[in-house]
Formats: structure tokens, C-alpha cells, sequence
């Protein structure tokens, strides 16, 4: 961290909720190793608060807390939600705020009911409880040095339906020393003009209040996007003197998701001025939401605002050449701003440019007029149409411009496999067993090994590895460190053509191959073996000598 | 139609550019007869104006005007779009302006620039050729018997960078007798406050311009989503005056989209207040944005708001409980309204209210005491923690609940399974085989059974469906349709846990069954298992008469 970035302090405070409110989408599921990559992405990202989760809610999140503390996040506030105390007991006796306090956090987010009907229909409880249970959990709270961000849930609702207790429900809050005040539309069913007149009034209360302890509440706006207004809700507030602004990566969230980040981030920063995070860290935006979307393993949206891959693209004609000569004619902020960047999407010869602008990232420089070039394409056109895609499978691509470019040594060559699942009785259990065969040539002599696996993948796989590994000792070092499934046609049931991405590691370098076929093993062996294969690549032909003599 | 309805207009115009501004969305195509499809269905939603394309610009769009001649739509005005004449002619000699009057449409959408830059920069022609542009291209159309829609592109950032000129554009419009004037964000940078300051200014200007031929020109506005605020955008316009707004289904378009007409309908009609189409044509909204989905191929948006499939889910415990009391506590609108419905989905975030409402909708009452109830949720709670997820999978999870409350009926028992699969060179080609045999018990018989199939899978699915054919013909009728593959901790490489979805039908119904393990094939077998047990339940013992009997 430089000097300047440690005396840095935003005007707008981000406050990342994917992992516990946009966990709430439906078809989206987190593992703990899931929720621990996105923290540390999101404080590389500059967030300043990242909610982690509800511990006691579920067993997930209470580990969650308990695994980052090996992996602490570098600037990032990480907090721990819970509600308030069940009506008629003590904070001091509610079990639920045990595993709050075992997290370990320095900030608590509490929420609380601002909504007069959620207290008498929803809580079963009285009007004066509530605002008895918000003061107790959060006086409770910071007697155990945690510092508070309480969430008036529903509060716009509430404040339309019962102005005067929702304030109350904030005086409440503010009397136990809550720092921030943050007005939830929960339903999302508010547009932006009422919560300019309704955050309005809440800053012209707010002013009248004694101070507590000297604290000064600030006030955070929570949106969703019901109404499809969420990121215009959450700019509204900030309009008003909200200076801090819930949201989540690609919006996930309930029903129709919470306020987009990626989206806010842009048009707080580069719009309204208001600074959030670093303008380099900006500059990630776009490869942060890829990165989140990789690992909930849901499908980007192409036309997210900002960072979409459709969001700077331009067509053909005279648009482009005007977007050439002067970008701003059609573009509203630099894609690079956001990490995002201009696409030409030209007919007939856009492939052939965007070859060679890949060639041009390994390296390699190719000429239009080459012919091999043209082969490359039409080889990846003929590719892609089958299925594959080397945007995540680098290790492919590279492969494929070497077999044009006849640079593609010949390591081993395969002579057969076979591979062989079942699941049998064993007494009163059940055996299960997945074993390979493979039949393999190297500098002409035949190999045949077999290997288990608790998969049909990781059998094949270690036979292979196992038959190489006299020949290429350096394939101990290798491993899988990841893998993912697609499949591109769903509708024709199990029949479908199935995508596979298989990324690899010597301990060092990471690398990503592809394989394409309507059966799952194939698909797996051919990224397998390309995963083998690069691997050998770079320990044996580091890239740059291949390309020296290119 | 009825008597008032005749009588019945709308107090915001919705003029839908789907067909011309939406297909420019990157990966959409549209046929003529999809064309043509689309805007039936948008005439019997009751939108007013329906952009049909630029007649000339090319020959599919010429095709739709003159095919539609042959089926017209029954209320709306069909709508041709074209540019102003290009520099130094004469509009009556522009060839251009003739596929636009062959169209014959009552009304033509002609854009000009309002922006300076796009007039010296792109045009390449002066300030005042491009006045005289708009208003000779204007005056020849009505000379020809066509009402002016007058599109200004680039409205705001023109005004942005020179009011005045911008302003005169507009003059031009009015002085030539265009009868709308849309302020367009062409290139989706403008955010709400500045479109109700700008069209704040622009009524303003407009009251003091003198009319032509008793026209009183009124406003609207055309949006973009590139800073995610088109809807609101479109709001703000429409509550500083604009009466009439563009937009496409489902928001497609280039880049980031177009204002999305199924956000901005309920939002202007329920919200607003400003009627734009009838309340029972407002009910056939969810159901138009699929249909138009389906037409164009594209995924629908599960969480767009108001129309998705998940904007009224309700996941979380606390909520089901809370909204099946009083819906309006967790829903900003009745999903009826726009032909939409609430669904509870089980997840696990769920608590007990969730399983119980979900219960409810396969027909069984549980009660919270019921120690069944309990059982169930721990079950479930364990299930999801080993990576089972049942919001999608509906059929597994109504097996659980069958089995905890012993109504599980048990068709076959397995007894074991082998699958195989090999690849082998056979002379230059290679041969590769799926083969599975299965062992089940069916009514204390032992059925050993073997199939081939495309892939691991479907040989499983093929060799169990073999198995079970004589006792239940039944499954003759049964196809899988859909298959799914997400894999749950990647970073374990191909040891990871898989968990498959598998959507099956027996050509009436569909439903959807889920598989976890460490073994792809064993997952997927859980999943092929349960969805035949599923079917087979459904059909020779239907859920109402075996909930009867418990």
C-alpha cells in the first residue's frame, strides 16, 4: 500500500452483501471455499465492508467466519448479520447472538423492523418491544466492543404506511449508538422519487437528534431491484446524503436481485464524483464480475452495464469509424475505466483480426496475408461451431496455433482407452469403484496402465499420469485444480454435447485446456490430455525459446 | 372490443421499438415471420405504436411492411423509421425516402442529430444544412399525407454540450410540423436527475414556441440501459411531462439494451398511475415477454422484474410465514396483475414455514409440531450441506417428503451397475462405445439388462429403462429433456462433487430430479433413478389420491 492510497478514504462507502443477501438468488449456491474466494477478490476490489454471512443460521457461515480468520482479508471489514433479540427476553440470554459474538467481527450489521405491520403481523409482537428489542441487541452488542450498522428493513414501506414509528424504530438505533443507519427498501418496490422525498425527511429528523456519545449516524441506502430501479434508488440516496451503499456483485439477490454493484461502482465514481474505490482497483471491475460469475458458476450477462462483454461493442459501418475518430461520440465513459474494453464486431474480417490479436497476447505475430492464418481461423470457426471455446482455455488455443505453426511437439501418442464404473452390494453396503485403462505409445514403445479413481475423471487421469511418468518425471508435479461442466444443448436430455474445462498446475503456473463431446468422458479425456500436454510444453519448451525460433 | 374501450386512451403512448432498436441486441435475428409474430402479439397487448423497421435500409424490413398489409394488426399503428435526407439534396429526390412512403404507414419515426459533433464529426455537413435536413425530410412525409414522430438522437449529450443548437433541432421539428418530439439517450450515459432537469427545460423552451397549424407537439422518451438507469430514466421524463415512451420487450438492444417495456409498463400503470394499456391486457404481460422470448431464442430473465419466473419467489423462513398471512408485506404488487404468480421455493436458507408451505402445495398439510416436519428439515438441512439443491429440483424434493411421511412407493430396487466406456482405434478411425448394464429387483424378480448410448448416461438411462419396460410400459413415454452440470468445489480438481439436474417428461409433464457425488456417473444415476420413480408416481398413483389415504 502506498502512502497516499493508506491516508485515502472514500465518500461513498461500499458494502458488499453477495454472500449472504445475493446468496439468496434462486439457483445459486455457495460453498465456504466459494464464499472465501469472493471475500478476498471483493478486498482486492477496495470494498471496505463485505458482509459475510448469518452465522447460526447455518452451519456454512458460522465456518465461514472461522476459516477466513486463517485467511484474513487485508483491508476489508468483513460483518457478521443477525436480527435483533426474539421478543421478551434479554440480548444478554438470546442464544442467537452467541455465534455473532464467536465470529469474531468488529462490525455487526443488526436488522430491525421499521414497518409497523411486520412488528404486529410478522413478529407477533407489540410496537414498543420492537423498539425495546433493536435498543437491547444493539446496546448488548457494543458492550461486547462490536460497532453497528443497523438495517432499517422494509423502512420505506414503513414509512409510507406509519411515518412516525418508523422514525421511532430509528431513534431506537441511534439511542443504543448505532454508526450507520441503513434505509432498506427489502420488497423493491419503490421508485426513484420517493426516496429522494423520503431520505429528504430522514436527513431533517436526522439533525434534530441528540448526539450519543458523541456519534454522529450516517446514512446507508440498501436497494433492490423489483421495480428495476435499484441502482437509480441507490444514486437518489446518495443524492441526498446517503454516504453508504449496500449492493451486490452482478446483483444478485432474491427475486429480481439487490442493486448492482458493478454497476454503481461506475456511476458513483465516474459520474457523481464520489469516490468509492481506487481508480485503478475501478480498473478491475470488469474481471472482478467475471471472477464472481466463474465461481457461483452462473452464465455473465453479455449486456451488463459497464462490464459486460456487449457493453462497448459497436457496429460496423459508420458508427465505428466515427467511435475511431472520436470515442465519445458513442461511448458514455472509457470501457478501459472499468477494466472493460471497445469490440468492433465487424463481419468477415473480424475473426481474422481478433486471431491475430490473441497470437499477438502469446507472442506470436501473424500476417493477414498468411495463409496459415486464415487456416487458424477457419479451424477455430469450425471448432467453435462444434462447441468449444478457448476465451477460458488459453492452453487450447495456444496448442491449436502451434499445431498450425507446426510447434506442437509430440509428447505421447494415445492408443485407446477404457474406463469402467460400478456400484455393487457389499454386504450391507455399497461398493463403488471407477477404474481406467489406457493404452499409450511413447518414443515407440507401447504402454498400458490401469489406475482407480473416485470418479471416472480421476481414474483416467491418474492412469495416464502413470504411464508418463517414467518418461516425464516433471508430470509429478502436475495436478487438477479445477474443473467445470457445461452443457451446450440441454434440451436433447443426455444426449447433449457437454463442455468441459479442466485447469491445471505445476505448483507454479496455472493453466486452463478444453474438451468438447456429447460424452462426458471424452470430453474430460481430451482436457486431460491437453492439460498433460502444455504442462510438458512449458517445463521442456519454455514458450519464449519455441517462439525465438518461430 | 368493448364500448368503453373505444372510447378508453391511454395517458402515456408506449411505442415499442422491439422489432427495429431491439434486434440490434449482438446474438438476436429476427425472420420476417418472427417480425410479423411479435407484433401481433405486442397489437393484442394493446401497445399504441409498433416500430417496424427501417424499410430500405434492408430488404427483410420492406418484406415485413408488405406482408403485414396482408394480416394488419387491429388497433396499433404500425410505424416505419428513417433518417433525414442526406446533406445538399432535396428530400423529394431522395431515393431513400421511397421504400419509407411504399411501406404506407400512417405514421413515419424520422431521426435527426441533435448533437453539434455528430453533425460536423459524423454527418460532415454544417449546423445549418443539418436544420434544413430535419425540416425538408419533415415537410416532404406530410406533404405525402404521414404524421411525424420526430426521434432526436443523442438529445441529452447534445444539449449537454450545446442547449442551444440542440434546441434548434428541435425548432426545426416543430416549424416543419413533426407531432412528437422524443428526447433520446442514444448512447445510455445520462442519469435520472439530469433527464428531469434537461426535459424540465425543454417544456419550458416548449410553451414559448409558436404552434404550426394548430399542432401542439408532445414530448417523449427513448432510453438506453448503459448506466443501468433506462427504466428510471424513462420515469423521470414521464413525470416532468413526456407522454409518450420508447422501448423494447424485455429491454433488448445493442450494447446494454433498451428500456425494458415490462418493467416500465407496471411501473407507469400500477405505479404511476398513468394508464397506458387496459388492466386485463396488463395481465397478459408475463406471458407476452415469454412468448416474445421464445420468438427471438433467448433465455428469459428468471429475474426480471415483475415478469420473471422469480420475481415473486420467496425463499427465505421468515418470509413464507409473513407473506402467506398478508401478501402485501413481502410483495410490492399482486403478481396477478401482470399475469405473473408467487411461488415458495425450499432451500437451505429455509425454515420450517418453508417446507410447510411447500408441503402445501403438492397437497400436504404438515404441522410445525409434527416431529415428521422436523425430521424433514434436518433432512434436508444435511441433503444441502452435502450439495443437494432442491429449489429446481421440485420431484426430488416431493420423494423426500413422500418418504418421511411413508408414502414413498418402492417400483424397483437396485441391485447394482456397470458402465463402460472405451475408445479404440478401428484402422484409421477411432471407435468409441458407451455401454451400461444394470441389475434391478422388480417385484422379487432380477432383471440383468445392457444398452448402449452416446455417452455414459444415456447408456444408464437406456439399459435401466430396458430393465423396467415390461413391468411399467408406462416409462416408454418417459425422455429426458434437460441435463445439467455444475460441479461444487472445483478446486479439488476432478475428485470435486458433481451435481446433476436431470428434467424429465412423459410428453405432458415435465419435472426435474437431482443427483450428488464425488462420481459424475453415480449422480447422474441418482438423478435418472428418481426421475423415472417420479414418473411412474405421477402416474399410476396420482399425488391427490395418495395424499387422500395419509
Amino acid at each position: 500500500m502506498t502512502q497516499s492510497a493508506a491516508k485515502w478514504s472514500p465518500q461513498v462507502w461500499i458494502y458488499d452483501t453477495t454472500l449472504r443477501d445475493g446468496a439468496q438468488r434462486e439457483g445459486l449456491a455457495l460453498s465456504i471455499e466459494d464464499k472465501l474466494r469472493i471475500a478476498h477478490q471483493l478486498d482486492r476490489l477496495g470494498i471496505p465492508f463485505i458482509e459475510g454471512g448469518w452465522p447460526g443460521a447455518n452451519p456454512k457461515d458460522v465456518q465461514f467466519f472461522w476459516q477466513l480468520k486463517e485467511s484474513p482479508l487485508s483491508q476489508a471489514e468483513v460483518v457478521a448479520f443477525c436480527s435483533t433479540r426474539r421478543p421478551g427476553r434479554q440480548a444478554a440470554d438470546e442464544p442467537m447472538l452467541q455465534p455473532i459474538l464467536a465470529a469474531g467481527t468488529r462490525w455487526v450489521t443488526l436488522f430491525g423492523k421499521s414497518w409497523d405491520l411486520h412488528v404486529t403481523e410478522g413478529l407477533q409482537t407489540t410496537l414498543p418491544e420492537n423498539l425495546a428489542m433493536i435498543e437491547d441487541t444493539i446496546t448488548f452488542l457494543r458492550s461486547q466492543e462490536r460497532r453497528i450498522i443497523y438495517d432499517a428493513e422494509h423502512w420505506f414501506d414503513g414509512y409510507k404506511h406509519n411515518a412516525n414509528y418508523a422514525l421511532q424504530t430509528l431513534g431506537a438505533a441511534i439511542a443504543a449508538g448505532a454508526e450507520w443507519l441503513v434505509l432498506c427498501d427489502t420488497n423493491g418496490g419503490t421508485l426513484p422519487h420517493e426516496i429522494t422525498e423520503i431520505v429528504q425527511a430522514v436527513q431533517t429528523w436526522l439533525v434534530k437528534q441528540p448526539l450519543v456519545e458523541g456519534i454522529v449516524p450516517k446514512l446507508g441506502i440498501h436497494t433492490h431491484n423489483d421495480s428495476g430501479t435499484a441502482v437509480a434508488n441507490a444514486l437518489a440516496a446518495v443524492q441526498e446524503g446517503a454516504v453508504m451503499v449496500q449492493g451486490t456483485m452482478n446483483g444478485y439477490g432474491e427475486r429480481c436481485g439487490n442493486a448492482n454493484l458493478c454497476t454503481l461502482l461506475p456511476n458513483l465514481q465516474l459520474k457523481l464524483g464520489r469516490s468509492c474505490i481506487q481508480p485503478a482497483q475501478l480498473a478491475t471491475l470488469a474481471e472482478t464480475s467475471r471472477f464472481v460469475s466463474e465461481v457461483v458458476n452462473l452464465a455473465p450477462d453479455d449486456h451488463a452495464p459497464f462490464v459486460g462483454l456487449s457493453a462497448f461493442a459497436h457496429k460496423g459501418g459508420i458508427h465505428v469509424s466515427a467511435v475511431e475518430r472520436n470515442p465519445l461520440t458513442y461511448e458514455h465513459i472509457e470501457p478501459e475505466q472499468v477494466g472493460n474494453r471497445r469490440r468492433i464486431v465487424v463481419s468477415d474480417q473480424s475473426g481474422l483480426s481478433n486471431i491475430i490479436a490473441k497470437a499477438r497476447s502469446f507472442g506470436i505475430e501473424l500476417d493477414k496475408k498468411n495463409p496459415t492464418s486464415r487456416q487458424l481461423l477457419d479451424r477455430l470457426k469450425t471448432l467453435e461451431h462444434e462447441g468449444y471455446q478457448f476465451e477460458a482455455a488459453e492452453a487450447s488455443f495456444e496448442l491449436l496455433m502451434r499445431e498450425a505453426l507446426a510447434q506442437r511437439p509430440q509428447f505421447f501418442e494415445l492408443k485407446g482407452f477404457q474406463v469402467n464404473c460400478d456400484r455393487m452390494p457389499d454386504g450391507d453396503l455399497w461398493r463403488s469403484r471407477s477404474l481406467a485403462t489406457v493404452k499409450v505409445e511413447v518414443n515407440d514403445q507401447e504402454i498400458l496402465e490401469a489406475a482407480e479413481g473416485n470418479g471416472p475423471v480421476s481414474a483416467l487421469d491418474a492412469a495416464l499420469r502413470k504411464a508418463l511418468l517414467n518418461f516425464y518425471p516433471a508430470i509429478a508435479q502436475f495436478h487438477l485444480t479445477d474443473y467445470k461442466v457445461r452443457i451446450l444443448d440441454g434440451k436433447t436430455g443426455t444426449s447433449a454435447k457437454t463442455r468441459v474445462l479442466l485447469e491445471s498446475s505445476n505448483g507454479a503456473q496455472r493453466w486452463t485446456t478444453v474438451g468438447v463431446s456429447t460424452n462426458i468422458i471424452e470430453a474430460s479425456y481430451q482436457a486431460v490430455v491437453e492439460g498433460l500436454e502444455y504442462g510438458l510444453i512449458m517445463q521442456e519448451q519454455p514458450i519464449e525459446a519455441v517462439l525465438a525460433s518461430g
